[in-house]
Parts: structure tokens; sequence; C-alpha cells
């Protein structure tokens, strides 16, 4: 069994979003599949996928804080790329060290996500848009 | 040809651990496979899996020094999430910038790993407790 | 439809190489699958793969400055793995943070990128010779 959608996220502000239900929503299904893998893309390089926390919201708060505080201020000396604003190069960089893509196990039609995991949208631009993640899952059918 | 098992990894003190043998010890059937893939995938938010060197042991010492001196300390003026111990929010950022699961491919009945990569548990917590990884394999029989 | 290849890649200096098509021209039969998934997994540990921008290389050498002067400085007190020159430890550290292994879908034929996507290889040894990508690829035929 294959599935293989585009999803697309509505515009987010700058910051760190929980994005479970928008994503799994579309991917009912995944209920049909008994043991199998999903692969999440997203198709930019200024925003990214994570998996954390889904329950305290400070935990995302901090996390964009970190961001931007310690991880990849912006105004430093040695960034030179900055013509589309200086939220544009740190945003690059955060989305390759966070990364933009995730794989998660398919186990008896549901994500195998531990209890507090949830899928995180990192929007590094001030004005992102909207973002559009490729879906592909494949696995045995029950 | 599928295969998934959870594996559940012992207890470990905060730090780098090398876990090649303890992962891949269940997962004997791969063998059997000629081409595929394998993903491991943690079921925690404040812990990670990385692939990194296999010999050095102060490769593994140097990395948690790393984590603590410099890519996230404890104690920072923008962390709030700190009801769980000061240990809670930085273990999830790291768990972030690490990544919770790896992909690894099947080449004629063993991961293609090169020389010197084995497979890291980073435990960020002071007392994480024992740990779940979900193995899915899935590729061609020989 | 399976694939797995070995591509060698050729020598680099230390920096961030865009290999887009070094690395996808031997994998012309990825033309015939209708929809997969590619995980690229690259078997060193002082390298790395990551999916950024395509276009301006202001990008690619700002992300090298900011690998060097901020992320992971040379000749830092906790670094103790330094037999192999000082630029062995933060090698591990940028390879670990990035990651060695992406996983690309297949949409009709080709890599489901979005415009600005291109694949990047970070060198981070000084000296670190050709580097080997282990290509696999799985899914339906059209």
């Amino acid at each position: 069994m294959w599935l293989q959608e585009t999803i697309e996220l509505r515009a987010r502000p700058r910051g760190v979003h929980l994005i479970t239900p928008e994503v799994l929503g579309p991917l009912r299904s995944l209920a049909n599949m008994r043991r199998g893998l999903l692969n999440l893309f997203l198709q930019h390089t200024s925003a990214s996928l994570a998996i954390n926390e889904n329950a305290d919201p400070d935990v995302r708060r901090d996390l964009e804080s970190y961001f931007n505080n310690r991880l990849c201020p912006e105004h430093e000396p040695y960034l030179t790329h900055t013509t589309e604003g200086s939220d544009d190069m740190p945003a690059h960089i955060k989305s390759i060290l966070v990364g933009s893509s995730l794989n998660i196990p398919i186990v008896n039609g549901r994500p195998g996500f531990g209890t507090w995991q949830g899928i995180y949208l990192c929007e590094h631009r001030n004005h992102g848009g909207s973002r559009r993640v490729v879906a592909t899952a494949w696995g045995e059918t029950s």
C-alpha cells in the first residue's frame, strides 16, 4: 500500500507550531496500514519540521527563544546573505540544523509516537506564507 | 519483507552512549534482507539518536561536553520551562537538533555503515530511565 | 521497484558544496518510479548531507562561516579529541547536528523538491578526501 499527498499548511507567524492534526488529518487511510513508514518532506529552505513535546506550550516558546538568542542570532558580522532581510540567512541555517524531513513508523494504523510526541512546524521567517509538505507512506495493509 | 519491533534500551546516565549491538541484536532477521532500509525511531522528547565514530570514546565525551558548554547550557535567562529541572528544556532542544530518528540502508543483510560508524544514544536527562526505540525495516529478501 | 547504488563523490575542499547533479546523475532509473522514496546515506562521520538553497552561493559560504564562527569553533578548551588535528572533533560535531542521511520523496519520476531545494555536501574536514554515499530507493513503477 502506497499513499502520497501534498498538504498545504496555512501561513503562520514566526515561531514554533504544533501541527499534528493538520498534517495527519488528510492522511486518514493510514488507518489501514498495519505496519509501515510515513515520510513528511517540507518543500522549503527557511522552515523546518521536528518531533517534540505535544503538551506544554512553554517548550515551543523556549525553543523559539533559544533559536534567536543562542543558536543563530541575526545581524552577525559573518552573515552576508542579507538582501531579503536579516531573518533570511538565519532561517536557512535553522532549517539545516533542525531538518526539513521526518520519518515516522506506522504501527497498527497509527503513528508510532511516544506519549508526549507531536509534530512541530518551525517557521523561521517573519512572513513565510503557507508551506507545502509532501507526505509519502508505504506499508502492509491489515 | 517487513519487520517491526520495539526495543527497550536499558537506563543510562546522562551522556553519549554507543548502542549499536543493543539495537541490532534483536534484529537478526535483517540478515535475510538483500537490500532495504531500517528506520529507528526513539519514542521520547529528551534524548536523541545519532550516527558517528564507533571507536575512540573521547569523541562521545567531547560531544557531551560540547552539548553542555556551548550548544545549550542550562540556567540561561531565556529558558522558562524549568519546573522539571534545569536539564529539562535543554534536553528538548538537543533532542530537536540531533534528531530522534535514523534511516540506515541494509546492504546484503547488514547495515550499510562506513568503517567508523556506529549508533549513539544521546541521553540528555540526568535521570532519563529506560528508552524505547521502534525499529521498522523493509526490503527484498535474498 | 528497488534500486541501490554506492556513489563516490570526488574530494572537495572544506566548505559547503551543491552536489545535486553528481548524486542524481547515476540514478537515472528513478525516472521510472511513479511514487517512492530515496534515501541517501553518507558513510562518514566528519561530513554531512543537507537540503537547502540551490541558487545563491552566498548561502553556502555563510553556512560555512556560521559553522566555524558560531556553531562549533576549533581550539575550545572542552575538546580533547585533537590528535588528528583541530578540525577533527568539530567535524564530528557538525556531522551529528546536520546529519548524514536524507530522505527525499519521488513524485512522478523526480525528486519532490521545492523550487529552491538542492542537495548539499558539507565537508567539515580540511582534507576529507572522496566521500561515499549509499543511495537506496524503492517505490511503484509507472
